[in-house]
């Protein structure tokens, strides 16, 4: 008799996968009792792969309605399946609004959370007169001219680290409000602006607060300074909105070299977010 | 008391509008009994918005599953609305996956078909293992890799003014299967390939099947040579598959510069075809 594939006897693997997802239809990344969540289609998925149970683990679990261009999770099984194995299958038991992008064996001590140097996040906004039909549900649409110079001298005052309390949610579990802000660019092609943010890790609704305060800055209702003085005030500006999720995406998650995860090459480019048909491109 | 706003007297002006869609919920642009196409529920909104029926006609007929980043049509009305009011009025009255793009009034002589000197469509093709979330519906995904330069090549043989009966569906009614392919061109920007033609008109499925013998030839199931050689047949060969609906979209109509037709600036840039969350740029 061969030695059995998997089973109780094979050795326990570490697995990480990258994610993408229309977060449109799901209540966010995390399993909650009656909500469906990207991650209990997925530990489904993933389990009728696996012929036992999947529990993943998340870089940075987003929200009802956002995207992911490419969340990281990892799971620990003794089934024993190739990468393009466990790929196919998975892609076969999801729906269209969810895919696993690669498949990559990890070393034990690799963690999705734990592991990653960084996240960074894209918001995308449509600003122009019209709605998009194309756009729908993946950008917020601003009918108002943003003025981008304001929202990058904004942006430039929230760089660094610091006590990220005022744009943290009021359901923030965070221990430490204190986060390093490495990257805050707006970049405008057209009709589309992107904001592009890179941090250590982001506070509960710290990626759409901080572009709510660059949204107000932008349309004129508050100076470039109010980005730094609500920074300061490390309180809620219950003035300044949480814009909304159909705009953010989950971008990539940055780990150290040696785990030689396939992360999107391009996702990493300078270019900072072309989106939709239509989008046109930031050199 | 004031001229009516509109009615039976108000003298008949002519009306072009720009019209951006996901195909994927339509049986095409033509409306037909028994099915949801994009001209049925745009003739709806609009008629709601002029009080009175609307019937449009549009500058390339798309098919069911087809896009549109800017399909053209006019109409005729006795309703005296600003641009901005049948914009807003009709967005308001259109489901997510279809808009107006613009408003703008025409003389009596514009006509969405006739008057268009040429269209241009793009197809957007996703070559990776996985399939793609964001993309979904949206693109066509290829696991194998494609050769461009393969496809560079069979498509320059397709330029320029021809009999293109061998690229044409059994069920096309156009009198002359001659049409002039002004440009045909590849591209790839990491994992996207974009296809751009453009013609002074197409046949019935013309766009579909030209992509149908590229993807043919960047696959190495046939040479560069089987373009002109399938061309030259005037025959459509079965073996070459029309190309999936959910990645062709109606990109732009060309009018003249007199008619002033707010067409997105953009969409005529040399770059080829941003679409999606990852999708990066050509330079």
């Amino acid at each position: 008799m061969s030695a059995p594939a998997g089973g109780p006897w094979a050795r326990r693997r570490r697995i990480a996968i990258g994610v993408e997802y229309d977060g449109g239809a799901y209540s966010g990344w995390q399993a909650q009792p009656h909500a469906r969540s990207i991650q209990a289609v997925l530990e489904a998925a993933l389990a009728r792969v696996a012929d036992a149970p999947v529990a993943l683990v998340c870089a940075g679990r987003t929200d009802a309605g956002v995207h992911a261009h490419e969340q990281v999770a990892h799971f620990d099984t003794r089934a024993v399946r190739s990468p393009r194995a466990w790929l196919l299958g998975a892609n076969t038991y999801l729906g269209a609004d969810v895919s696993v992008r690669w498949v990559h064996a990890v070393p034990d001590h690799f963690h999705a959370r734990y592991s990653a140097l960084s996240r960074t996040y894209r918001y995308l906004i449509l600003n122009r007169g019209a709605r998009s039909a194309l756009a729908a549900g993946r950008a917020l649409l601003v009918h108002q001219p943003l003025d981008i110079t304001a929202m990058q001298a904004g942006a430039a005052q929230l760089l660094g680290e610091h006590d990220f309390s005022a744009f943290r949610s009021a359901q923030c579990q965070s221990r430490s409000p204190v986060r390093v802000l490495q990257r805050l660019a707006i970049e405008r092609s057209g009709e589309w602006v992107t904001i592009e943010a890179s941090a250590n890790a982001f506070l509960h609704h710290m990626a759409r607060n901080l572009v709510g305060v660059l949204l107000a800055i932008g349309l004129h209702r508050t100076a470039p300074e109010a980005a730094r003085l609500q920074l300061r005030s490390r309180v809620r500006d219950p003035r300044t909105v949480t814009a909304a999720a159909a705009g953010l995406y989950l971008w990539r998650v940055h780990y150290p070299p040696p785990f030689a995860l396939p992360i999107d090459p391009a996702a990493d480019s300078a270019i900072m977010g072309p989106a939709l048909p239509g989008r046109p491109q930031i050199s």
